[in-house]
């Protein structure tokens, strides 16, 4: 028989696999499927890694990278929430609380508030690796959209402005790579993936 | 105009996107399809997190988490080789270096080079974290085919013995999980998802 802690461990280690069928609305670069949540953590995890040296001053990497590795675990039971959809954001605070309960509760105790904590962390925006691993969640998408012609952003008729008050986190948690968001979104809105903002005189 | 240092990085994270096509024999714990290593990546990495009670003295969990989220990129170009493939194995090393040279060379050079050495010291199995990733690589399959009824042992005929000689690597760089693999396997065998090794009367 295994030891009560581990066989806990293992558990969630099962159960997390979970994570791979639950999808986004962004597609891979090639558009020929949308990406899971787990791909996309992995994904932004790396990002960390090769984007570290534009972290603020004091960011701890393994930290941030933690807090990248688990932010989206409680979309298991919750599901991925579009960023735009303003009803489905109404309700995700309470789902997602729920998850947390019920997944972190299957971990050891006191592994289980270690990890939900990092968790709660994130979602509060207050620490600088909560707000860089904030960053990147919102940057990798917008690379993803430039390569496949902005697909979500056409299907759901987003505008420049709109992307540029999503990327506000980027402006905060990694302010150093705000002109690449900056670079992005004029490129985008001149080859036609993305809306300009409606100008004063159509508003 | 983006920095030329930042616009190669950037080449770089959208090019890995690709790992997300590549598929592996193990499936999803709901055998619904066959996983991708870069959600394997992901998996292994917040394994190292979980488990990380279980590494052995001294070993740095950053510098673990950095070879686990990158050691299979170098698949973007040569594919996943299944591991009990001989003759795919034979070639193996030849297509990885050329992966390798493309893939890290998208970078600035000395991140790179930074980047290539931690994938090379995942290869070379010398460091306590190489051998701490190995490990977690090793052990994340067999839970996913405990989950599917043993599904790509049954489909490639594969026995206890091969299990074991596979999972050497968690003997060597995690030795207090090796009790879990005896576990599953014994677990594996009673449950007829995994064929017993050949007895020594019909051997």
């Amino acid at each position: 028989m295994l030891p009560n802690r581990l066989a806990q461990q293992i558990a969630f280690i099962v159960e997390i696999d979970k994570l791979k069928r639950i999808l986004r609305q962004t597609l891979l670069t090639d558009a020929s499927r949308q990406e899971n949540s787990a791909e996309h953590s992995w994904h932004i995890a790396l990002m960390a890694i090769v984007l570290a040296e534009y972290a603020p001053a004091g960011v701890d990497l393994l930290h941030a990278v933690k807090l990248l590795l688990l932010h989206d675990l409680v979309e298991i039971d919750a599901g991925d929430t579009f960023c735009y959809d303003l009803n489905g954001n109404q309700s995700k605070a309470e789902r997602e609380l729920a998850a947390a309960d019920r997944l972190f509760g299957l971990l050891p105790p006191d592994q289980g508030a270690e990890l939900r904590s990092l968790w709660e962390e994130f979602e509060a925006q207050a620490t600088p690796e909560a707000k860089f691993a904030a960053a990147l969640d919102r940057l990798q998408p917008i690379l993803n959209n430039q390569q496949t012609e902005g697909y979500s952003w056409k299907k759901h008729g987003i505008t420049s402005e709109q992307v540029f008050w999503r990327m506000q986190p980027v402006q905060t948690g990694a302010p150093e790579l705000w002109p690449l968001v900056e670079q992005i979104v004029t490129d985008c809105v001149a080859a036609g993936y993305l809306q300009p903002a409606p100008s004063v005189e159509s508003a």
